[in-house]
C-alpha cells in the first residue's frame, strides 16, 4: 500500500525533500540488511539529521499509524532492520557527528549514526581505546551496535557494547526525548532504563545519541596461531588457557572448511588442518611476554601441529585479518551463506562443535564453523543456495536442532546478532513463558501502538 | 494494624512456626536498616529458606494485599529495606548456600542470602576473584547487593555489582519464577530483564538466586598513601594519574575531619593534614611496579607532603583498613551520622568537595567527607544529632543544595547507595519527567498491586 501524497509531503517538510526516498530503485537498497534470504520493500525511506527531526517523523508516523523501522548501515545479521511490511524506514546514518571526546572523564559523546570505526579512530587519536569490535565495524553504526548489543572478537576480555554505554538519548514513540545515564562511573538512581534500551532492537525507542566509555589502550599486543589435527585438542587448549588464569583478548576458532576458504581468499599460508586457534593477548609487555610463552606451551602440550607466534605487527595483522575475513571467504563459495551464532558455556564448546557437524551430515549440508571460542560464541555457517527450496528446508531443520541443543546446554540462541526476524521462532523456548510475558508487557508500556519495528523479536 | 491470627498461621504453615516473628521485641531489629534516623515497625518478619517458600509467601501476601519488604542483612544506606507501614518483612538471610563454583566457565551460583564476604572467600578458595567490595561486605547479602547494584572501593577499575551478575532467579509478584541470564559471556536474546532487576530495590521482583561472574585475581597489589595540605592537589593527582593512562583499583580520598576521626579510632599513624589519598594498583608485578613509581612521582609533583608506599601486606592492609573504617570512625564522634553519596564526573570532583564544605559552613554543620575519588563518588557525612530538630532541618537544607549541585554538574544523587526512601524527593529532578513516567509504568507492569517494597524510589 503506497503512502498518500500528503504523508510524503509532510515527511519532506520535516527533513527536506532530498532526505525522502520513494522511487522503487531508491528503495531497493533499504529492502534488506546483512541477513541472507530476507527482503521486504519499505514504503519510503527518510533520513533524519537531528533529534528534532526524529521526533517530528515519529509524530507523523503516530498520527498516521505508520510503522517505523530504524536503521543505520544495515549490517545486522538477524533481520533487525529489515522493513516490516508497509514500514517507513528511518535511516539515521547521516547523524554521524562525534560531539565530544572527554579525556578527563574517559567518555565520548556521539550521534547515533557514527560508525564504530570512526569512534575507534577518534578514541585512538587521543590515545584512548574503544574495545567493542563487531565484524562489520568499518561501516556499522553505533546506534545499531547499541540496539543489538553487538559483540565482537574482544568480548571475552573486554565485554560487549553494553559494557561501554554510559548514557543514551532516546526518542520514545510518543515523541518524548529521554536522556538516561551520565558520565559517572557509578549511578544507581532509579531503574536502569539505559540497560533496557540496549539490545532492544529498535522496538522500545529510537536511539539518537550515545555516551560511550573509553579506556586506556593496552601497551602491547602479541598474536599466536596454533593448528590441530583434532578439534578436541583446540578446545582443550582453550580450557587450559583459562585454567591458567589467562584471559586473552582474542581466542578465535576456525574449522577445516573455513580454513580452506580463508586460505583460498586471503593467501596467508594457513595449512590444511582440522582446527585453527587464533590467540591474542594484550596488556603490559612483561605480562604479554609471559602469557604468549605460556599459551604456546599449552597449545603444544595439547598436540598442536604447529604454533606460530607473529614476529611483528604486519604478521599479526595478516593473521588477525585472516580470521576477520572468515565470513566473506565462506560467502564466496556458495550462492547463499547463512550464518548463525548459537552460543554455549565455554565448557560445552567441544561438544557443541561436534554436534553442529553431526547435524550438518545428517541433513547433507555443507557447513563452515568459526567463532569466538573464548566466549562460547560459535558461528556455524551453512553454505547453501536460497533458490534450492529443498536444501533451504533442511537448513531450517538443522537450525532447529542446533538451537535446541544450545538451549539444552545452558546456552543461548544468539550471542551477538540479535533475534530480529531470523530467530523469532526460537525465542519462546529459550526465554520461557514468564520472560516472554514480561517482554511483551514492557513493549506495550513503551510503544502502546506497536509502531516501532513491528514483527520483530516476539511479535 | 496487626495481622489476623489466620494470616500468621498461614505464614507459619509455609515456613514453619520458628521462621515467623511477631513479638514486638523480636521485630525491633527489623524496624531499621543502616540508614540513620529512619524506623518503622513491620507487621511480622518471615524467614524463607527456599524459592518455593518465597512463592508461597508472595501468594499469601497477594491474597491479603499485604505489602512485602524483602531484606537480607539490612546494611542498606538509603532505607531500601526499611519496612513500609504495615509491611511483612521477608528476610532471605537464611537462603545463604553457595550452590556451585564453575571453574571452567568462571561462574558461581549462590542463593540470595549468601554474604558478599562468603562469596569472595569461596572464589578465593579456588584461586578466583569476585571484585565488588561494598563497605558492608562482611555481612551484606548478595541479594541486597544486586537489588541496590552496590559499588565499593574497586569500582573504577573493576566496576560494580551489575558487571558481575550473569543470571538471576526472580520471583515475580504474581508468584511466577523467572530465570534470566546464563553462563554465556555473550547473550543478546531478548530484552535484558536481568539488568532491569539489578538496582530495582526490591520493587519489581524478589531475587532468590544469583549467577555471578568470577575473574582471575591480579597477581600482585601495592598500596600508597599521599597526604596534602591542599585538597586541590589531591584532586589534581587523581586527574594526572588517569591522564597517565593508569586505572588504579583503589583511589580513595579522606578529608581532614575524617582523617582525624580515623586516626583517633584506628591509630595507623596518619598525619594531621587537609587531604589524604589512598591508592592501590594491582595486576602483573612489572606493571604494578611501574605504576607505583609513576603514581608516587605524580603525587610528589602535585605537592604531596608525604608519600608512603606500603612495604608489605601488613602495612598495606593497615592503610586500607583505615579507609574502610572511615564511616565507623565518624560515627563514633556524633550521635547521628548521615552519610550521602552524591556523585559527579571525575573532572568536577575538586569543585564538588569545595562546594560541600561551603554548604556545611553556610548551615553551621560539622561534616567529614571521604569517598571514591577515582569514580567521583563522594560520601559527605554530616555529624549531627537526630534529637536536635533545628540542626536536622539544616542538614536537610544542606542536602538539597548538594544534590542540586551534583545534578547541575552532570552527576547523580546516588552513586552506590540507592534511592530507597532517603532520596525519593530528589529523584524526579534528577531523572526528569519521561524517565519517571517510564519507571512508574514498568513498576505497574511487574507489580500491578504495588505490593513489593511500596513507598520506595518514586512512590
Amino acid at each position: 500500500m503506497p503512502y498518500s501524497p500528503e504523508f510524503i509531503a509532510d515527511l519532506q517538510k520535516v527533513v527536506s525533500p532530498g532526505n525522502v526516498l520513494t522511487g522503487k530503485e531508491d528503495l531497493i537498497p533499504y529492502s534488506f540488511d546483512g541477513t541472507a534470504a530476507l527482503r521486504e520493500m519499505p514504503g519510503a525511506v527518510v533520513f533524519a539529521t537531528t533529534t528534532r527531526q526524529v521526533v517530528d517523523v515519529l509524530a507523523l508516523a503516530a498520527r498516521t499509524r505508520t510503522p517505523v523501522v530504524t536503521r543505520g548501515s544495515g549490517t545486522g545479521l538477524s533481520g533487525g532492520s529489515l522493513p516490516s511490511p508497509g514500514a517507513l524506514v528511518l535511516c539515521l546514518a547521516k547523524m554521524n557527528r562525534i560531539l565530544e571526546v572527554d579525556r578527563a572523564n574517559l567518555t565520548m559523546l556521539v550521534e547515533t549514526g557514527a560508525t564504530t570505526q570512526a569512534i575507534a579512530e577518534a578514541a585512538g587519536a587521543v590515545g584512548l581505546f574503544y574495545p567493542p569490535d563487531p565484524g562489520s565495524m568499518k561501516i556499522s553504526t553505533i546506534g545499531g551496535n547499541v540496539a543489538e548489543n553487538s559483540g565482537g572478537l574482544r568480548g571475552l576480555k573486554y565485554g560487549v557494547t553494553r559494557n561501554y554505554v554510559m548514557g543514551l538519548e532516546v526518542v520514545l514513540p510518543d515523541g518524548e526525548v529521554l536522556w538516561t545515564g551520565n558520565k559517572c562511573v557509578k549511578d544507581v538512581a532509579g531503574y536502569s532504563l539505559r540497560d533496557l534500551f540496549i539490545g532492544s532492537e529498535g522496538t522500545l525507542g529510537i536511539i539518537t545519541r550515545v555516551l560511550l566509555k573509553l579506556i586506556p589502550p593496552p601497551a602491547c599486543k602479541r598474536t599466536l596461531v596454533a593448528t590441530y589435527s583434532r578439534m578436541d585438542e583446540a578446545a582443550q587448549t582453550v580450557s587450559d588457557i583459562i585454567a591458567a588464569k589467562i584471559i586473552p583478548c582474542t581466542l578465535e576458532f576456525l574449522d577445516r572448511t573455513t580454513i580452506r576458504c580463508v586460505e583460498d581468499f586471503a593467501k596467508v599460508g594457513l595449512p590444511d588442518c582440522e582446527a585453527l586457534l587464533l590467540m591474542e593477548t594484550d596488556g603490559h609487555p612483561a605480562q604479554v611476554a609471559e602469557e604468549v610463552s605460556r599459551m604456546e606451551q599449552i597449545a603444544r602440550q595439547n598436540g598442536a601441529l604447529e604454533v606460530r607466534v607473529a614476529q611483528d605487527d604486519a604478521e599479526a595483522n595478516r593473521l588477525a585479518s585472516a580470521r576477520r575475513s572468515a565470513f566473506s571467504a565462506l560467502a564466496r563459495v556458495a550462492p547463499t551463506t547463512i550464518l548463525e551464532d548459537a552460543t554455549v558455556p565455554r565448557s560445552e564448546l567441544a561438544h557443541m562443535i561436534r554436534f553442529v557437524n553431526s547435524v550438518a551430515s545428517k541433513y547433507q549440508l555443507r557447513i563452515g564453523t568459526f567463532g569466538h571460542m573464548g566466549d562460547g560464541n560459535l558461528h556455524p555457517t551453512f553454505l547453501t543456495d536460497e533458490q534450492n527450496a529443498g536444501e533451504m528446508h533442511r537448513v531450517e531443520q538443522a537450525f532447529v536442532e542446533i538451537f535446541e541443543e544450545a538451549i539444552r546446554l545452558g546456552g543461548t540462541i544468539t550471542g551477538e546478532h540479535g533475534i530480529g526476524v531470523a530467530k523469532k521462532s526460537f525465542l519462546p523456548k529459550f526465554a520461557g513463558d514468564a520472560q516472554m510475558r514480561v517482554m511483551r508487557e514492557l513493549r506495550r508500556v513503551l510503544d502502546p501502538q506497536g509502531l516501532l519495528n513491528p514483527g520483530k523479536m516476539f511479535e
